[in-house]
This record gives structure tokens, sequence and C-alpha cells, in this order.
């Protein structure tokens, strides 16, 4: 560590992609001094390598945009990627944030260091002591793989590997999962690829980019609750789309927002049209061949596995986080409990709605940032006490976090007191609840 | 005449498409003798030669299936072309038409020959006398073209020269027509090309495929007259669809079915994504710049014109029926006013739902031939003086027309009594109201 830069007078955003950039926004408009460190060569995050060249968003224009940076209002409802990514590099420039990041700078470890510092080493084998990290590094990019029995020998590829249709020309091609990628390749294929297939392991409420010539997503407004977008939300489904099985595919058993929702209008379209096949789960692979649990085979030279990711902080020190399901135990999915300054980012996805939720989660991150000094404990253990839990799953209701979003921006002044009021006798060594017998308590 | 082959005894149906093969299997179920003369190589007509290879129908299964034949049940709700022309091939086989077609067989010239019979003279220069005619000859061949001020200099198509998406790779295309070839090559282009561009020279009513995953043409239903199919289109339209400015579209100024309906769903989903931008009527090309009648300019590479079709017959004699305004004056849109047996059918355009219609109407047609030899006049001039009229333009209500093909053929067997009570007094050759001076009336 004596070799390590001192950089303890200021925090470090890693990614500048879509939350790393509004960290960094937020941060420096309340003057707190900041290094920003990028492992690819521009900014953008997913919107610059991740995504396929034919993408658009599928919530909207209006529930995307950052709360501090309208989109041009002649955009479309749903912009393209390319749009998306002339959108953040706007963003970065109205904001004068280019400047401070550091490109091409992949971060490989990061480390508890003396006095609540962190110790951060970069590829290049450089190391600096930050006062404090924000870790924004993003949650589409450590793929899932669902596992058959036998095995396929045509080609086989995540939905992250995807990223023009010119792989699709002339294939049979078997999407597996019935998410936004998912739905988005099969159509994709049934465009440019010679048959295409998709498999569903259940019924998915499937929802249409626009109801009535408008975002389906803007009908959830913001007073309502979790349950009533529910509510709205199936209704409107039922009357608008009509039942699942109108398209040929399995009825959803689960409530509408209880998994993250699928938007695309095209499925259902090309459901229509004869041009997707869908299919239930897969049971084997054999060859070209894959067999379907309802016993069904179909021949297939291309698998694209559009089965998610995993939740991945691949270069955090294991003893700072406990991991659960594969989910972090980070109280509000930002603050580890056993740590101070150091926040995760951007771990959660909200149902929709992810620009205006980023401006304000990251000024009650700043708030949160400030006020931790103030406080004896982390942050996270302060706010555990308060009755606030890890996230669980990825699963967001955006207007539920924008509210949370505002009280904790309001309530982090009172947290000092909150602190001296619920941790009264208590030592200041004792580990919080929760904690992990083998994770040495520090910073306390 | 003298070199004719001599084919009196039978009918000549001309043209294997749709409508040609409707009434060859009428024909052929009442025992009429008949020759189907194709000028094609294969049965089909604008299935087989006429579409582009990704176009699917836009009614419906249900709607468009022949009365007699219904397409498979597992077949989508919107077969592609590649069915439609399977669909065609399976009707013939089924009913035993294929054997009778004589293929590479153009007609050049039809005139009225001794005997209300018709000498049909072929492109090999062979000439036949028919008994009767059929003329079953499409009406999506003829290309009609707008006039615009100045020259475009780039590439100009008409839409139906559109056979596949490899013409839009890479080009900036604007596509001039809001009908359903204009919709479908510019979401085809949005799709395949560079940039799609679409000029629709006033606001049209842009229906779905489907409303709540059922085809939208499915929601009239058979008993609703023309006033309240609008009726219930406009409020389903309103509610499922919204306004058409929610598009970026000018507002209709017409009632819904007062115009041949399009159906796109795409293009409503592609403006919402800014991959099709909309135009109001162009007003002046210069080299590869449009200029519109709202001033604005774009620059194009490929000019297509989805601008509609003429009604033509241009192998009959023109004595035989009088045009105006582009349309025959044919009674019914079938039946000329001067001749006997000669009949033209499929050149109304109904709205939707041709099959159902087509078998109804050839089963109509069938029973009017039959009915011929017992009347002294022609069929046409008959109806004429029952009030029946000739078509003036495209539109059809399929509803309308299959009741009114349901009253000819039960009324056919009282046309003679009708005759007697209707021409009492009358001389055999009085010439029928509206016969042009010019036109010499024969047959009678």
């Amino acid at each position: 560590m004596s070799n390590s830069v001192d950089r303890s007078d200021r925090h470090c955003v890693i990614g500048a992609g879509f939350t790393g950039l509004a960290v960094a926004a937020a941060l420096k408009r309340r003057g707190i001094a900041y290094d920003q460190l990028e492992a690819d060569d521009r900014l953008g995050g997913n919107w610059y390598h991740g995504v396929y060249e034919t993408v658009h968003i599928i919530s909207s224009r209006r529930t995307t945009q950052y709360g501090d940076f309208p989109m041009p209002t002649d955009w479309p409802d749903f912009p393209s990627a390319a749009q998306m990514l002339a959108y953040l590099n706007a963003y970065a420039d109205r904001f004068g944030l280019r400047d401070t990041i550091e490109f091409n700078t992949e971060v490989t470890w990061i480390a508890p260091a003396d006095n609540d510092t962190w110790e951060v080493t970069l590829a290049s084998g450089e190391a600096r002591i930050y006062g404090g990290v924000v870790i924004c590094n993003g949650h589409h990019w450590d793929c899932r793989y669902p596992e058959y029995a036998g095995e396929f020998t045509g080609e086989a590829i995540h939905s992250k590997q995807y990223k023009s249709p010119a792989i699709l020309k002339g294939k049979r091609v078997l999407v597996v999962g019935g998410g936004n990628s998912g739905c988005d390749i099969a159509v994709e294929t049934a465009r440019f690829g010679e048959d295409s297939h998709i498999s569903m392991r259940c019924g998915i409420w499937i929802m249409p980019q626009t109801i009535a010539g408008i975002p389906s997503i803007e009908f959830l407004r913001p007073w309502m609750r979790g349950w009533m977008q529910g509510v709205v939300m199936r209704t409107l489904l039922r009357i608008f789309v009509g039942k699942m099985s109108r398209y040929g595919l399995q009825e959803p058993d689960y409530p509408v927002f209880s998994r993250h929702p699928t938007i695309n209008s095209q499925l259902l379209y090309y459901l229509k049209h004869g041009r997707i096949t869908p299919h239930p789960d897969v049971k084997r692979l054999d060859g070209k061949t894959v067999e379907f649990v309802d016993g069904t085979k179909i021949e297939v030279d291309l698998l694209v596995y559009a089965t998610g990711f995993h939740v991945s902080i691949p270069f955090l020190a294991p003893e700072v986080v406990t991991w659960k399901d594969g989910y972090p135990d980070l109280v509000n999915g930002i603050f580890p409990q056993r740590h101070k300054n150091l926040y995760v980012v951007g771990i959660g996805q909200p149902r929709y709605g992810a620009g205006p939720l980023l401006t304000l989660g990251a000024e009650a991150l700043v708030e949160s940032i400030l006020i931790q000094p103030k406080l004896k404990r982390p942050i996270g253990q302060v706010m555990l006490k308060l009755g606030r839990k890890p996230l669980d799953n990825y699963l967001m209701d955006p207007h539920e976090v924008m509210r949370n979003a505002r009280k904790m921006a309001r309530n982090a002044r009172r947290l000092p007191l909150f602190e001296r009021l619920l941790f009264r006798g208590a030592t200041d060594s004792q580990p919080p609840p929760g904690t992990a017998a083998s994770a040495a308590p520090r910073g306390l």
C-alpha cells in the first residue's frame, strides 16, 4: 500500500455508463471531488459497447431521460441505441463530466484500506487510495446460462453477444428466454433469419410498447402504489392485448409486475403472422436438435441464450459484502453493512424509468456521502437498524424507489441523531446484525 | 374469323389467380364447360408474380379464405405470400382445376363475334370463338403514377416493382402514398434501408392488424350495415390506436371506410421509434431532393410510387364497355350493358374478405350465366332496369357484396319474368338507357 497514489481527498466513481454519469453529475453539483474510471475507450457503458445495433429503448423517452436533462422533444417516444449514446454524450458535455473521466482504465481490485479509505488497483498495476468509492459497473455483462441435458453442436451465443442481424442470415434460430433480450432477438430473427423460434419456460406477460399510441409504461402514474400498478397494467393488457393464448403463448401464472416486465409489440405481431414459433422449456439438446418438454423437436443452427445476467462485482474484495442467492447484502442495494465510504449504484433493475430514478438516487447518494463523516458507524449499518433492507432481487418499482430516494435525501441530515438514539449503549465495535461471523468487521 | 378455332360450346376464363380459380371452381361444380387461360407459367396471379417476398395478408385468414375451402387451422392469422400461393395451389388441386388451365397463354384481344359469341385472340396469334368469356385479369398491375413538378434523378420505381428488401439496402427511401403497399414498403425500409420516409397527401386512417389479439377486420360482423361498420371501427381505432397525431401523422378528414382502409401496425410502431419519418404531399422534385408542400426538403436515393393502379382491360375491344373516370360501366361491376356472355370479375376491391366474397360471387355469376340463354337482352341491361348500378369506384363493402351476391343467385331464375315485365312494349333493338350514342348496340 506504500506504493499507492494518495487520492484520499476524493471519491472514485467506477464506470461511465448511464449510472456512473448520473452519480458524477450529482457529485460535481455538490462540489465533491471525484475521479471517474471507465474501462472502455468511450463513455456510455452498455449503450456504447453492449447493445445490438438496431435496438431501441423499450420504456419511453420521458420515463428514461435523466431528471435534470430532458431528451430533445422532437425525438421519438422510443429512441434508438445511437440516440441513447448521443444523449449520454450530450449529458456528459452539458455537466462538464467528460474531462474527469479516465478512459481505458479498468479496475481489477478494491479493498478496504486504513481509516475507512479504499485501495483501488487498476489493470495497469497502479494502486490508488481513495476517500470513497462508488461502484457503477452495470449489471448486464456477466452472462447467465441454463443447463440442459445433452450437447448442442450448432452455434450458440448469449444474447449479450448478439450485435447485428448479420449473424442470423439464413439460419434457423432458437432463442431461449422470454425476457426483453430474448423477445427482441426472436423478432430480429423473424426479419432477418431463416426461421425464428422462441422457448419460454413459463407464461410471460408481454406488454406492447404503446397502448393507444401512448407508451404503455406512462399509464403508471407516480402516485400509484405497486399493487395498483399491477392491477392497472393487468386490466390494460387484458383489454388491449387480450389473452396470451391468442398469440399461441402460455398464460402467465404470476402477478403482472412480480417479475421484470417484457415489452415487445413486435413479438406479438410476428406470432400472429407465423413468423415466430413459440415453444415451452427446453428438455434436451442433441446435435442440432432441440427437444422441448412437450416432446416436440426442432432443428436449429443457432441457439441464443437470452437467459439474463448475474449481478457481479468481481473486483470487490470478498470480505466487503456477503452474497446470498446471487445478490450482495447491500442495504437498499447500495450500502455495505460493515464498511464506510463504499457505495454500489445500479444493481437493482427498475421496471422502467431508469433516468429520473438515477437522478434522484444520485442526489440521495450524495446526501449520504456528505453525512457519513458525521456518523460513527457505516451508513449501511445505521440504515439497517432503521429498518431498511438489503435487496434480495433485481426487481424495483421505480416510483417506490423514487419516493425512497427523496425520503433518503431528506432524512440524511437526521441520521447522526438516529444513530445516537438507535445505538445507545452499544459499543462501537459491536458487529451489526446479519454480519457473517467469518467477515471481519472493519472501519467501525 | 374463318380461321378461328370453334370453342363456342364453352366459356373462357381469363386468368388463374385468386378470382379466376374461384370462377373456375364454380363453373366446374355446375358442369359448365370452360377453358382457363393464364398468361403466366403458374397459377396464383398476383400471389405468384406480383407481391414482394416478405408480404403477408393484412385482413385475416378467416376472412380471406374461400368459402368452400378453409385454410389449415394451424396457420397463423395472417399467412405469408408463400402460404397464400400454396393455398391457391391446394385449392386448384382440391377441385381439379389445374389440368384445365392453359399456362403461358396470354390474351391480346377480345371482340364480339356472331350470335353473341366472343372471339378471343391469343399472343400466339391463335383466335378462338367462345360461347362466353369471364375476364379475371386482376386490378393490381396497371401502375398509376402521380405527376410532380421538376425531375428526380435518383432511382424511382412503382410499388409493384418492389420485390425484395435487397433494393433498399443502404438507401434513403421516400415512399409516396399511404395505402397498404406504401405503408408496407416504408416499414420494409425502416428495417432494411438506410432511412425511411413516407409522404401522404392527407390524413389516413391506419388500422392495426389486430385489436386485442383479434384481427381488426373480424370485429366487423356480417349483420352490420356499412355505416355501422364505420362507427364501430372508428370507435375501436380511437380507443385502441388513439389519434393519428400521436404518431406524427395528419388526422384523417374522411369517414373511416369511405376509402380503402390501410392496415399496418408496424407503420405505427416504427413512427413511434423514429424509424419512419412522415411527410405531407410532394411539391416538387429536383435532382435527388424532394420538396414537400410544407416547405421541408429531404434527399433520397430511391423513390417508391405506391400510388395505386388503374383498372384496366387492355385486350377488350373498346366498343364493349364505356369508361368513365377510369371505371368501366359494368353493371354490378360485372355485366356489360350491351353485350351478352361477357363478364368481368374482380374489378371491385373489397375492404377485406376476398375469399368468402369470391366464392359467393362466383356462384351468383354461374347462376347468371345459366339464365342468360333464357333472356332476350343482355343480363346487364335487365339488371340495370332492375335498378342495379355500374360501379363507380373500387370500394366495396364485402358484407354488402355478399348479401347482393346471395340475392343475385337467388333471383337469377326470376330474371326472364322480370325482363318480360320491365321491357313490355319495348322493341328488342332499343338501346338501353345510358348507352353512348357512338357505341353500336349488339347482340340484342
